[in-house]
């Protein structure tokens, strides 16, 4: 069950002008399962991504990688199933025949498609069920294809994870949807598992480019389900430009400002989504870390609490067992960190509780404060390093018998 | 049930000359448990330790690094149920003022004794408790006393854990007795949560320290259960000097090369015990990771599958989902690393299989002899970097439904 995350209406998600989706079963690994999804785009779309740091990228990350600087990109293909991960030369060669097999459908060429795959690592990806499959999956698209798609990329998932925004941009409205999946491997570096948001808004591709890796850094790159970085990470904006707004081409810019914060917002619900439905996840966790001498610190301190079996197993329990959080700030690898003066809180619902201060438990905690707070499906952890103006907000969720059943399961 | 690991004999258990143990119940935090060690020394006895390097290091941890250089320790006094970390300045009082009760006991100095605690976190420590409970302790000492010290430090752990060892050094017999205890919060750094090892070698004090770190940089700090580093680990070699053997002063010497031997095994074995043990635990892995530029990426790469919540599923389902394994290596952190130069081999009972190669699966590989290494308590993951003479070996546990259930129960 997710944490506080009801799948989407599929009259809530609003088409994009310039893309149309379209979902198809190619029997890519099981039978009668929609795993195989086109995303057409209009002559014009603009396209930033950005993609895994595992040194093990798969074969379709590194396909993206040498087809996006070009531009021009008029078609995305993923199926789910096999990730086309570990599969060295063979595996290359595999993603770039589903390029051509696209590109021959639409009528352009193979340096204008981008593959994604997600699934099993370290098995062959079946080009040939996948390459069958792709004249359903065209026949099927439409402009309110979102639906279908964010059911479409879903593997371990156990709701879709969709949504909408429109903001004013030059006296015109703009559109933005976006679409996620992902559920454990789950600390994106760089990009979650796999995320794609489309906009019509006019915006230059330089600025798109920017945008995408600031609002990566601050949504995608700042969960953690299980500290598995996963091999198939992306994450795409793409911008059609239909929707007839000046041209954005101006970081300064009041129109930039609102698209940022547009764009930003949509970003965090869709990585925020990934957390509750994270493998087992039974609480929805913010951490709030301030007071480090830079948001790097900040961020280790995150991963520290974050990654933690024993906090995560303790939030899952509802046991304010809060030394355990102690502990993994102490090891998160600052070397001069002074526990005086840090200071550690518990908040939900409204309600904040200080637990630690001055390298111990706060005077004024009382267990049963911390019980109370514990007991919400949504808990924030904040704190204050005491040391510099640095700070970060990452998200996590807690770790239960589920998520071993899962992980003990899939495959099976 | 702990993985091929065996309570041990109390007879098997050896005496070391000038070394007396006692436990008693004091009730620290639960009835009826024997929760309070004391380990007497002859005067004489020298004493090496490493501790965590956790920040939050717990006032006892910081007393014994007070106390320890002046030499002259003469009683160790350690605690389960309370770990007295997360205390601020009246955990540092507790944890001195038994010193200083111990110190009355014994008609020694307070400065002498070397507190250790280990339970929960964030906890006051019942001092008054624990005093009450040294006259029946002292009372217990004897000789023959690792048996029940053994039992003693106890926390989670499902077994004991202790071994004696003997060699030949200078014409004489010399022992080596030590247990350990442990069993979740397991990533030592520095030492694992709480090891005490004594010999009657007559050894001189900086080659004991020397070798102390040494020996706990290829035993505990090579092992991990759930990526945890406690605020307490705390690693102790004592030597009393006591079995006439000539002064070991020379690290070329034969003797030392013996000793440390012995030393090394018992560490080892001591480690391997409290992975065998951890919490949860179905399967024990051997991670041994060579052919990096130099031993400390190989560590990372090992930690990386020791700590990868994916892998370690996997692995209690005895499933050979091995790109797990690879994605772990690829987010390991190094940078420049060529997935195309890699090797990763499973081993088992005696046989070993290529898993991975040039960027992908082997193509000698069959899934059902994966399948087959699987199958055993005891597995090795080989992986070559391909890029040099570094190499690790380490030791970790998989990740079961018992490890959650534990770790959620804990404290109720």
């Amino acid at each position: 069950m997710p944490v506080l995350l009801s799948p989407p209406q599929a009259a809530a998600l609003l088409p994009v002008p310039g893309v149309r989706l379209g979902v198809a079963e190619a029997a890519i690994r099981k039978l009668n399962r929609k795993d195989l999804t086109l995303i057409e785009l209009a002559p014009g779309a603009r396209v930033a991504g950005v993609f895994t740091q595992n040194r093990f990228c798969a074969a379709p990350v590194q396909v993206c990688k040498a087809n996006l600087p070009a531009g021009g990109i008029r078609a995305l293909v993923i199926n789910t199933g096999v990730a086309n991960a570990g599969t060295g030369e063979p595996g290359l060669a595999a993603a770039r025949a589903t390029c051509e097999a696209v590109a021959a459908q639409f009528e352009i060429d193979a340096s204008q498609v981008l593959p994604f795959s997600t699934g099993v690592i370290l098995e062959p990806l079946p080009v040939e069920r996948l390459v069958a499959g792709l004249p359903a999956a065209k026949a099927a698209l439409k402009a309110d294809g979102w639906f279908c798609a964010a059911h479409g990329i879903m593997t371990t998932d156990t709701v879709p994870k969709a949504a909408s925004r429109q903001v004013q941009l030059g006296g015109k409205t703009i559109t933005l949807t976006g679409i996620s999946k992902g559920a454990g491997m789950i600390k994106p570096n760089m990009a979650t598992m796999l995320g794609f948001m489309a906009t019509d808004a006019d915006v230059a591709q330089p600025l798109l480019d920017a945008l995408l890796k600031e609002v990566a850094d601050l949504s995608f790159n700042s969960i953690t389900v299980d500290g598995d970085t996963s091999t198939n990470d992306s994450f795409m904006l793409i911008a059609t430009g239909q929707a007839g707004n000046p041209t954005i081409t101006d970081a300064a810019s009041a129109d930039y400002a609102v698209f940022r914060a547009a764009v930003l917002d949509l970003a965090i619900w869709l990585a925020q989504a990934i957390v509750r439905d994270g493998e087992g996840a039974t609480k929805f966790m913010t951490l709030q870390i301030e007071g480090g001498k830079d948001r790097d610190e900040c961020r280790k301190v995150g991963y520290a609490i974050g990654h933690s079996p024993l906090v995560k197993t303790a939030f899952f329990a509802s046991d304010p067992n809060l030394g355990r959080i102690l502990a993994a700030i102490g090891y998160a690898g600052i070397d001069d960190l002074d526990v005086a003066g840090i200071k550690v809180w518990l908040a939900s619902n409204g309600e904040e509780v200080l637990v630690a201060e001055l390298g111990g438990r706060a005077s004024s905690y009382r267990e049963e404060d911390g019980s109370s707070i514990m007991q919400a499906s949504e808990i924030a952890i904040r704190v204050d390093l005491g040391r510099g103006e640095g700070k970060a907000t990452m998200w996590t969720c807690d770790f239960s018998y589920d998520y071993v059943k899962i992980n003990a399961d899939y495959r099976s």
